[in-house]
């Protein structure tokens, strides 16, 4: 079987199990202290152009998402995000055991609008019993989105001015920002993000780590004991330099650009191919992950060679599934996959 | 510098390396659903020799305890612990930030008794006002303790029978299990560890692996639906697999056990030139930790070779500190301590 | 002014005064271990027609919410209810403080079915990736809901049908339920609503108590130590006494029951002249509440006189508003606003 | 059998029913929006002599101290305190519930010392695993102690003086502030408290009203928001009006003051005449509470006519016990209980 379900089927980029292998029996200090990590820390500033960013190295998605929002939240103040969040729909209720509520927003493409958030707090706001509800106060984005969408500069820009006129923090979810970055239709930059998010993170776990998600905090009120923080949800690693080495090696000589590249390059010809086979897309889309439409029949048929994931019935013949390509995806998988589509799809 | 200070300032067993890029571009299902923690799983179990046992994978101590102290207790219960019990002293409220109040009784030694286990839960039960305090539920202990002690089989066993008579769970939070298992004074297995403790884990972090405990339950009630709640605290890795070659390489042909009786020789070798010199000790022990109480200024010189970690002011001219060794510990760093103690202490 | 806006504007039935004057100086032991907590629960459990029951008298609705909730739900257990449920829109995130998820479904009268628990769970259960969600364990209904609709027997049989198969817990949010048991639509009765749920209250606030409400456990697995859970939650008071007089109060002679009714006549008398005058309704009702639909110009002048709360704009025009009656409603209140309406409608 | 076991044993002053007869049949808005709230606030704050102070009404202790202590702390941070204060003692981990770890110092009066907190905060932040563990931020007292005992204003004003020089926050939970500032050793003042704390309150419940907190908050960081987290913790009161009549009436010519002062006369009469019999106390005081030492033949004796709370055995023979009085305390029991102390003691 060739895995095209999601991003995280394989371990890492060789260059990565390298680093761990030649710095195996250095000796350093635990928790994140280590030369590594204030290494990789220092790389990414560097990329980001702030010096006055805080880089800390975490474990995984869900385990950023819960710590920073619990960084940055009052008890009686929540995050707000499009339905199909990933903090709303598949974190096993992360934040709300924080104690904190998603307040969500309907979105066709995954994506949540500046009027959107204005909306949703000035509906709060001149509530009579404003007090009796969540009282938004942390804008939560995906980019891309788990829907394979891209927020644009002009997008982002609007967000985090309302946010900021409101008072709220937006915080960017990159779980597989390399790939939005690689996108040919991205207009954004790190620096960029970096200028108009109190806080994000730059994914390793899907591209190309062995796991890791590197949370950049521009904002002090989130930053402040945010180690405290990490240690509390059981997020800091003991051989934290794992995370370090990892990031460090990632953010040498544009590795992780170069890799993110493949994989874009990769789901291009996925797409192209689709394009021409005039397959329908659930979302338009430009990075690693692709939504086609197609017949039970033909899914049935590439469910023998390749592992796609479920998105959603579209209706009595046909499903939405989602093709995701890495790193580690290969020209020749691909090439396969393509003529087979080619294959069903023609028949059909 | 020589690290003594800890068990986990090296990566890992070269092994588990060659294991990781051996493995490195296979293909699996995520979030522990491949292979290779099937295959570690079973190991635990046939290790344990109970095939009813749930393992899961975690990637460190204090996300496994709290998850697992999380999973076991309603909200009005706690759990019970010596005053030095990890979950106390060094985890930021991990356990509290569940919902959960931490009981502490007083401890010389970083055990806690049957008899105060009984004690503290008949004062909960005979107080009038007990519905005001928190219900003592679930006896968490460290073996080898924070203090480099262990539990004779006895007592486990004692504890054991006072927890079952009294409703209450026995969780046993093994980080360092290797080393207590190689312990000379050790009488402890792990099928008796089974028997006894309603959940325990075997450390991976401090004995060889890169991150993780292997969470072993014995008790239904808090095995159910825990992969949602290790999901729901982030403790979930997308590349689960990491976790299983990592465990099922230790405990391939003894090697979690080897290594762990390298490190305890090398701590053996170090506590006999001690007890030469006729340095007191902190506590007794006989694991990879050592706590001797030295002079300042035997410390203040073996601290321009050596590192050690602080552990408490015992009179106005004299510390005791802890000196670690590990599965990685080189027998030449070992020689060089022991030499170099012999030349301070003579002096002395 | 005359307030129409909701049910609690004024104090409390007199007898209640009475009760707690006359035993005003008499000692009592405090918590709620009282005689007057054992006659109230004594008279409900009777009213309900079941020995086992479990009465603990509780301040507000929130906190008998929150408080039953956590009482009922594992970490990862969400409750699920209708999007207008009082625990997803009015208790500022309540239960989410105690770290459970809301999980909602639509509804446009307030009220959840059967098919839809029965949809969600099994939704739930068969995602592949079911533990990365919130596990649906509890359903929460409101009876009359938040738009003043109510459950046929047969709707509740259904729902308690469903979540006895599927292993989920019925809650029954009563705090309007003598208004709900009085309505001429009504055929529920105590006995029938303690047989088909778990848990329910039984609202004291809203129906001519003080404050309080009388939550009814059927089910051990919730009732057990719940006394705890009241402390925790700061939900139990030190006089509880205050809330034995009054349940046993109002459970006496039939005075809850005789005021609900009072409230309801009153509330049947707005609407027949609605009816008369054609004004539309939001939802239908035969409770204490109102949805009338009326013009804006319509509102504007009946504000000059009469207080009602907002509900929803309806278009440009138009607005829904809520009209509520209470144990407390003057006849003559209610026929100045009868008065007013025909005035006001006719010209229209 | 007479009370003398707590101060919560009768309902309340009479003026109290008064005023909620008087005023029961008039319409109010809900939730302490109401007129009686506002008049009772100002009361308050005429009384502290400051016009910028929060104040809002909530119905217990435990609410009260889990609301502000929420409202103050971040996730990592706690609350410190004595061993024997109320928030670690008799709150079934109220405070944990809402994530935050209680940090307790040993102390024999249940006073904590500016020292005892200056050196908890100088451990922590020079401790180099400080982010391993809670970072105090808050301290909390009780005045009078549960022991009965009282801050004076010089311990007060250091205790603030350590808070504000280490960025910490003073709370006092003053359950039976109105005893406190009535004992003739007292020489703390309402504008002296609300100069010297963040956050205290004065409480009702204890002294004359059927239930009820008024908590005073002067800094605005506690402040901000806080009706959101009074709704999120189940502690706003559909008809908050009740608390805003009690206090109104408490606060009305110094009723407050002159109830408090007969009970301690009360507790001065008894406390005298076990002086006389030269009876031991287990802590010295001066307020309503008593802890005289009494033999376990005298107490079984005494415990035929009165009832009294157990505090704790002393030796073999004696126990220490706790006498109340209250606004309620009728000069005849305390007569009476003069009266045969002294039989029994001269006998003994």
């Amino acid at each position: 079987m060739i895995y095209f379900n999601n991003d995280y089927a394989e371990g890492c980029h060789p260059r990565i199990l390298e680093a761990l292998a030649r710095t195996n029996l250095i000796q350093t200090p635990g928790y994140g202290e280590d030369v590594y990590c204030a290494q990789a820390a220092d790389k990414i500033r560097k990329l980001c152009g702030r010096e006055d960013l805080a880089v800390h190295f975490l474990v995984g998605g869900t385990q950023a998402n819960l710590t920073v929002i619990d960084a940055a939240l009052r008890p009686h103040q929540g995050a707000l995000c499009a339905e199909s969040g990933h903090i709303q729909s598949h974190e096993t209720g992360a934040v709300e055991a924080t104690g904190h509520k998603v307040l969500t927003v309907p979105s066709s493409d995954g994506k949540i609008t500046a009027e959107q958030v204005e909306q949703a707090v000035k509906a709060h706001r001149s509530d009579p019993c404003f007090e009796h509800m969540i009282q938004p106060k942390l804008v939560y984005i995906s980019n891309p989105t788990e829907l394979g969408t891209l927020y644009s500069r002009r997008e982002l820009e609007s967000l985090a001015r309302t946010c900021r006129e409101l008072g709220l923090y937006l915080f960017l979810d990159g779980a597989r920002l390399g790939y939005g970055l690689a996108s040919r239709e991205n207009d954004l930059t790190l620096p960029g993000i970096a200028g108009l998010c109190d806080v994000f993170y730059i994914g390793g776990t899907k591209v190309g780590a062995l796991f890791g998600e590197a949370v950049v905090i521009g904002n002090p009120a989130i930053a402040e004991d945010f180690r405290y923080l990490i240690k509390q949800h059981g997020g800091m690693l003991a051989k934290g330099r794992l995370l370090g080495i990892q990031f460090d090696t990632l953010m040498t000589d544009g590795l992780y650009f170069t890799i993110a590249a493949h994989a874009v390059r990769m789901a291009d010809r996925i797409r192209q191919t689709m394009e021409e086979l005039k397959i329908p897309m659930l979302t338009p889309g430009s990075t690693n992950q692709i939504f086609p439409i197609l017949p039970d029949a033909v899914l049935e048929k590439l469910g023998e060679t390749y592992v796609f994931s479920e998105q959603q019935r579209v209706d009595g013949s046909r499903r939405a599934v989602r093709f995701c390509t890495s790193w580690a995806t290969e020209a020749s998988h691909v090439d396969a996959l393509c003529r087979d589509l080619k294959a069903l799809c023609r028949k059909g």
